[in-house]
């Protein structure tokens, strides 16, 4: 898509609004492949985000990330609301990586007109999130997308990240997996805002439960007003306590627009975001820098004892 | 020392430059804390700088840097040469860590005008070597150091930062470690210009010698003119095969001048501590924008769909 020339922005942006995937695709294809065009995308497009209820599911392999976003998917459907899913999960089906079966029945939502599916390709070169990530779910929210989900599969870093990225965040945990509440020790409980038991059917379900209220309980999201994260059962696959976990997502996303704190964290975002954005251009920029003044060159100099480290950065950042 | 109101930073550079050690563990402590004469300081440094052989030591815990390092600085202090040690391992004695005898041992060449010795108290916040590390070999370069030994322990990141570091990189190992050329595997191997086989007198030894003879053979640093890692067996609390390491350290640092790998070495140094001198500065720069344009008033702008991303970013660079 590099080579792909000049792109009719507007163009591409207002049939994205009218709701062709086709667009849609491009556009996020754009953004993963850093096109030059990108800053002339995100500005046709901010005036149209923002409203779309970003969440958030993460869990190690195995847990059911994918029926559990297959079956919310429906849920939201049912109700008429436009969806979009991100998968950054290597694993996960939506990615094209496992079961056929799964894979199938993504394909009937896939030909749904209300829903866009979409796999992020590549993730960050550290292992996290890809940092095209936050612009793809502009560009769904954009699409008039009313609920995001964004599957990651929680290890290592990419947990952290899905609840920067999230409005509302689900962990999920399977009973009697050796990880369970165990791995949730470690990092998990302070990201959840609702927990996810899924394979409730299996042995072990309610113990599971238990542990996590309990760990929930010790933990020091005490203060009045806080939202106090909430235990729900599934079993995705039937469908089976689908209506719970609807409930609990859309209790935590009143409690915290009530509180102001859904704003906090969507400026939060922003505020990476644009950070990184910032760094990253600085970054090119002290490469380029003309008359001897590019990086590069000016470490020759500090080298060289002819100029020190900070007055050489302040040659770089001024130009 | 943040407190400490003004500093005569002409007075302070030139009385180190005089071989005052007060001095010099001023200035140090100025860098590690980060002082707002900071930029003056490195100012006056300048032109001092670049003349120290840098040394850099790193194995894991128990393989004897401190021991090493005392002996190294006996055999340097023995030709006359001025030298610096500085160590970031926490574990070193040098840092106050550990055993009594090599603490006293050290004090002997604290009291010797010609070795200034010093800790630095942090490290990063990331667990490498601090960011004022650098800076400190500027200090005791500017000083009139001829050799400066840098021990890190070689955990993690360190043992990579320290050759970012160093003109010439030792790698310890001793026999009979669980973790010995195992562990070199892990990255050590392409960061060793020297390895040092040190408590020789073990059993093992040679097979250890001979295991990373093998290892360095298997290497691709096979191009003609590319230095071939040397590997020297050491029995530092006795002296044993001291002539022997500082003739093949200064073999490396040799055969590195001629060939012009020292420079590019120094000049890559340069550039990343530039770098970061001007990433850090412009993360502060965009805290304190004034009208409207810092880091988070734009973020609430962005998160309000007011404006995009890159639009953002690019308010928080002009200002």
């Amino acid at each position: 898509m590099r080579s792909s020339g000049t792109v009719d922005v507007a163009a591409l942006v207002a049939s994205a609004r009218q709701g062709s995937p086709r667009a849609v695709a491009r556009l996020i294809t754009l953004v993963e492949n850093e096109h030059p065009a990108l800053p002339e995308i995100m500005a046709a497009m901010a005036s149209l985000t923002g409203r779309a209820w970003v969440i958030g599911l993460t869990g190690s392999p195995g847990v059911g990330k994918s029926s559990t976003t297959t079956m919310l998917v429906r849920a939201f459907r049912g109700e008429g609301l436009r969806v979009g899913v991100l998968a950054v999960d290597p694993s996960s089906p939506f990615s094209g990586g496992a079961l056929l079966g799964d894979r199938i029945r993504m394909v009937d939502h896939a030909l749904d007109e209300g829903v866009y599916v979409r796999s992020m390709a590549s993730r960050g070169h550290l292992g996290g999130l890809s940092a095209a990530t936050p612009q793809a779910l502009r560009v769904l929210d954009a699409a008039g997308c009313e609920v995001i989900l964004v599957e990651t599969v929680g290890v290592g870093q990419s947990e952290i990240e899905v609840a920067g990225l999230a409005d509302t965040t689900a962990v999920l945990l399977a009973p009697g997996m050796g990880d369970g509440v165990q791995a949730a020790k470690a990092g998990i409980l302070e990201i959840g805002d609702v927990f996810v038991v899924n394979k409730a059917d299996r042995d072990g379900a309610d113990s599971t439960v238990r542990e996590l209220r309990h760990m929930i309980s010790l933990g020091d999201r005490t203060e009045p007003g806080t939202w106090r994260p909430s235990v729900v059962k599934t079993v995705a696959l039937k469908a089976e306590g689908c209506e719970e976990l609807v409930s609990a997502l859309r209790k935590h996303y009143r409690h915290t627009s009530a509180s102001g704190e859904l704003r906090r964290r969507r400026v939060h975002r922003a505020e990476r975001e644009v950070e990184s954005i910032a760094l990253a251009r600085l970054r090119e920029r002290m490469r380029e820098m003309p008359n001897g003044a590019s990086l590069p060159e000016v470490a020759e100099r500090v080298a060289d004892g002819e100029v020190d480290a900070y007055a050489g950065a302040q040659q770089v950042l001024d130009g």
